[in-house]
């Protein structure tokens, strides 16, 4: 496995995720070229990051309505390791890398049903005003929350 | 091609259609038997149908935050006539079979470039309240809009 | 719950399904309305129809590149019951209602987490041969595997 | 805008785009957020790069059944610099930024139709082998045509 800039030694970054979801690739997440669609990463990766949100309990103030905070994505990025084929069933990992102000980094980990690698990923989130479009600083209960 | 039982005569109902969108398959489209996956006629009649409703005024009133009517599907079908392939452009075909109290019945037809039918189809939308669930008859403004 | 054509008697028509999938509802699956969109029933259905497919054995056949058969969606309609959020864990069912020459009548049945039927659908699958693209009738041990 | 680490300047990097599609943002596109959701980017990523192909003739050898070649995605990333709203008409440019032996750096811009960048990205893209899924160095025709 060639190794990612935000990787600094690969098995100590792969044992440091603790959270973990399973994904059961689709039919229609393939392509013609008979493996998953490289657009599907993300799918995965939103997914896996969704459900560590709401394991923190964050999820329940990102999608009230009455709420003005919500959370963005800033960037992403994923490096494909292995080709992915229907069926299987990966692990998705997330783990957070680094949280700032207003934002959080998260990394990404998923690992096919026979243990291998196919994507490594990373990607800012950032918390949001709905009413002003800009960065709302994280308060000290979200911090500890997401930190944990 | 097989006739589906919402259609009478098959040429006619061709030749009824005069709103047409151009949609270019997307290779993500396309799944590992190497055509395009059944989901996605649904995502071009939707393409479709919102384009449709767009030159008919209506979805300015839908889209607005503060309206209280929105429109969604009750019921879709489409009958699959023959397979389509990544980078084609079809034709996507959507006319007014039937306009109730709160609801709206459409047609669709999608056309290869070669001028082959790949996909008709059907479904009832109807007109909603966001706050009661409930379908919201048409106002005489929107049904005129609708029949022209 | 109003009846689709499909179904004589809702309630025998449900207790009549003994194969169920669990569909966790995604984010990007949403769209800007709140709820769920209506191109997504299609790809639960699929995925339900294929996990049945795998269950009969039948997937092992029709996934293979040297062999001539694979299985095309003919037709495919969805009605509507209730609108369905994020996160929700559907139970979704298929059953055979009729096996023909080269051709199968599926139908589906989604149930929210809270019990409520929230999709019903039915469509017809065909076998065909990848090299002349026409049916391809089921040998009897095909039929005798779907049949059960 | 942010400078992403692959932009030097970001005025110099926009002018030296000379290849663009159109993508209108489709409404299934959008989530529950009321935007479209940031899987998408790389949807769009991937028209652009295909058409981007197309025009340069790769796509007929790659898309072939009985030649070898196929390309895939070693890398992706986006940077999400703006939301993107329905039914609005992206401008999505590719240009390519280095080529190596058997891969390819691409570089994608996406701006809204008031003139605003709203994605921006780049990947690594590898010509591989099917058979052996090993990278498959281009030949000089092929660098050529990549480099025009």
């Amino acid at each position: 496995m060639k190794r990612p800039s935000y990787i600094d030694n690969v098995e100590m970054w792969k044992e440091s995720f603790d959270f973990f979801i399973e994904i059961k690739v689709r039919f229609c997440e393939t392509d013609a070229f008979g493996h998953v669609n490289n657009t599907n990463a993300f799918v995965y990766f939103e997914e896996a990051r969704l459900e560590w949100f709401k394991q923190k309990g964050m999820m329940k103030k990102w999608a009230s309505k009455s709420n003005d905070a919500i959370i963005v994505t800033a960037d992403l990025q994923c490096d494909y390791h292995r080709q992915i084929l229907f069926d299987d069933r990966l692990q998705v990992g997330v783990k957070v890398a680094h949280i700032g102000r207003s934002s959080i980094d998260l990394h990404y980990l998923a690992v096919t049903s026979t243990g291998d690698v196919c994507l490594t990923g990373r990607g800012t989130m950032v918390q949001v005003s709905k009413e002003t479009g800009r960065g709302l600083p994280f308060d000290q209960e979200t911090k500890e929350l997401l930190s944990i």
